[in-house]
C-alpha cells in the first residue's frame, strides 16, 4: 500500500513513527526529523544518486519503485535490489565514510520522503536503542541476502519469481491480493539473476503451477499458500519467512 | 596467518584487542571477555551449532576452516560462507532472538576462540561505540554480499575463483604468497555457486590465464596484480576492494 498517496495528507512525523527501526525513538526525534524532511516526486528514470557520491540524504519510498545498482568499469550493470512502498535506502552510506555504496534510480513515477543523513548519524551516535534497532535490521537484511545467494543455487527460475512475489505480499494475511510490478521485464529478470527470455518462460510455468494471473504488469494471487508451497520447497526458511521480513513500514 | 598456533602462547585478551570492531573498547572489556573465553580444538567435521539452536557463544577462528550453511526441508545444503583465520561468526544470533541463523561445521582441523554471547549483548546495549563499530562491520558485510550476488551474474567461473583467492590475500601487500584451501573441492565449488566439474575446468583456465600454481590444496600466487586484472575486470569494485574487507583480525 502506498504510504504517500495524496500530498495534502502527508504528515512525515507520523509516517516515521511507523518505521520499525525508529519504534523506540522519542517525540523530540520525530519532530526534529519531520521538520528536516520533505516529499519528492520523480518521473521514471530519475537518478537519485550515483555510487561514490557524497551522501547527505536517505530515503523512504512513499509510492513507486526504485532500483539500486552498481556498474563495472566495462559498463555492465548489476541490480542490487528493486524496492517499493515502505522500504528505506541510502542510510548505509553512514558506514561507508558518507559515500553512497551503490547508485539509485526510479523505475516508475515515485514519491519519496527525503531524510537528512546528518541527523540520523547524530541520533545513532547518541541513542543506543536506535543503534541496536539498526543492527537488528541489518542482521535481517544479511539473512535476506544469504537467502538470495542460496536461491541462486537451489531454486529454479519459476520458484525465484514466486519467492520475489511472496516477499511483496503480506505473509501474515493470506487473502487474495494483487501486486503491480515495474513494467520493465529486463530489469526484473536482472534482479532475479536470469535472462529476460528465461524470465518469460519461468513466469508461464509459475502461472500454470500456482494459478496466479498476469494482467499487464499486475499479478493477481488468489492462493498464497499454493504459491508458497511451490516456491518455498527449495528454500531453507519456513513460510512466512519472518526472520528476514521486518524492515518495511506496515 | 594463524592467530592461535601454539597453545602455550595464547593470550585471548591480546588477540581480542586486534579485532576491528573491538578497537575502541576499554581495558575492563578485554579483561572481562578474556576470562570468560577459551580455546577449543576440533577435528574436521565437527558440528559447532545448528540453525535454530539457542545461541550462547560466538567464535573467532584461530586456525582452520569453518563452513556456515543452511539446509532445505528436502535436505539440500546451501553454503553461506567458508571462513578462516581471524574471521568471526555466530555473533548475529543476538539479532535473531538468540537463535543461530545458520549451521556451522569445521571443514579442517580447527582452533577456535569461544566467546560469551551474553557479555557481547550487555556490551552492545551499553557501549554505543561498539554498537556503531558493529554497524560499520555489518554494512561492509552487506557490500560483500551485494558483490557476491553481482558476481553470480557478471563474472565467469574462473573470475569467481580468482576473486575468492584475492580475498584471502593481503591486498595491500602485493608480494608473492601461498594460500592453503580446504581439501574439499565440492565444498569450494558449492561456496562459489558452481558444479564441481565446472570448478575444476575453471581452475585450469585460471592457472593458464594468471600463472597461479596449484599444488594439492595449496595455491601459489606470484603476481597478485595479474590475478586481479583477470578477476576484477567484471566487478563493480576497484582492487583492492577496501569497502568490503575490514572485518578480519590482522
Amino acid at each position: 500500500m502506498a504510504l504517500v498517496s495524496r500530498n495534502k495528507d502527508i504528515n512525515i512525523s507520523e509516517i516515521l513513527r511507523r518505521v520499525p527501526i525508529f519504534r523506540n525513538c522519542g517525540d523530540a526525534f520525530f519532530t526534529k526529523f519531520g521538520s528536516a524532511s520533505h516529499v519528492e516526486e520523480h518521473d521514471k528514470g530519475k537518478t537519485l544518486f550515483l555510487s561514490g557520491d557524497a551522501a547527505t540524504r536517505f530515503y523512504l519510498i512513499g509510492e513507486g519503485w526504485v532500483k539500486l545498482y552498481r556498474e563495472t568499469a566495462e559498463g555492465a550493470q548489476a541490480i542490487i535490489d528493486i524496492l517499493t512502498n515502505g522500504q528505506m535506502f541510502g542510510e548505509t552510506a553512514l558506514f561507508h565514510e558518507d559515500l553512497c555504496p551503490f547508485s539509485a534510480e526510479t523505475v516508475e513515477p515515485t514519491k519519496l520522503i527525503s531524510l537528512p543523513l546528518s541527523l540520523l548519524k547524530q541520533e545513532i551516535n547518541t541513542n543506543n536503542t536506535l543503534a541496536v534497532a539498526m543492527l537488528t535490521s541489518m542482521a535481517r537484511y544479511r539473512r535476506y541476502q544469504d537467502q538470495e545467494i542460496e536461491h541462486r543455487s537451489l531454486q529454479n527460475a519459476s520458484q525465484r519469481i514466486g519467492c520475489f512475489l511472496l516477499r511483496l505480499t503480506d505473509q501474515y494475511d493470506l487473502k487474495p491480493c494483487s501486486i503491480t510490478l515495474p513494467y520493465d521485464k529486463t530489469l526484473l529478470a536482472s534482479r532475479l539473476g536470469m535472462q529476460p527470455e528465461t524470465f518469460s518462460r519461468a513466469l508461464s510455468k509459475l502461472k500454470d503451477a500456482t494459478g496466479i494471473r498476469v494482467k499487464g504488469s499486475t499479478i493477481e494471487i488468489d492462493d498464497i499458500d499454493r504459491l508458497s508451497e511451490f516456491s518455498c520447497s527449495a528454500c531453507s526458511s519456513d513460510f512466512p519467512c519472518k526472520d528476514i521480513t521486518a524492515g518495511t513500514v506496515c
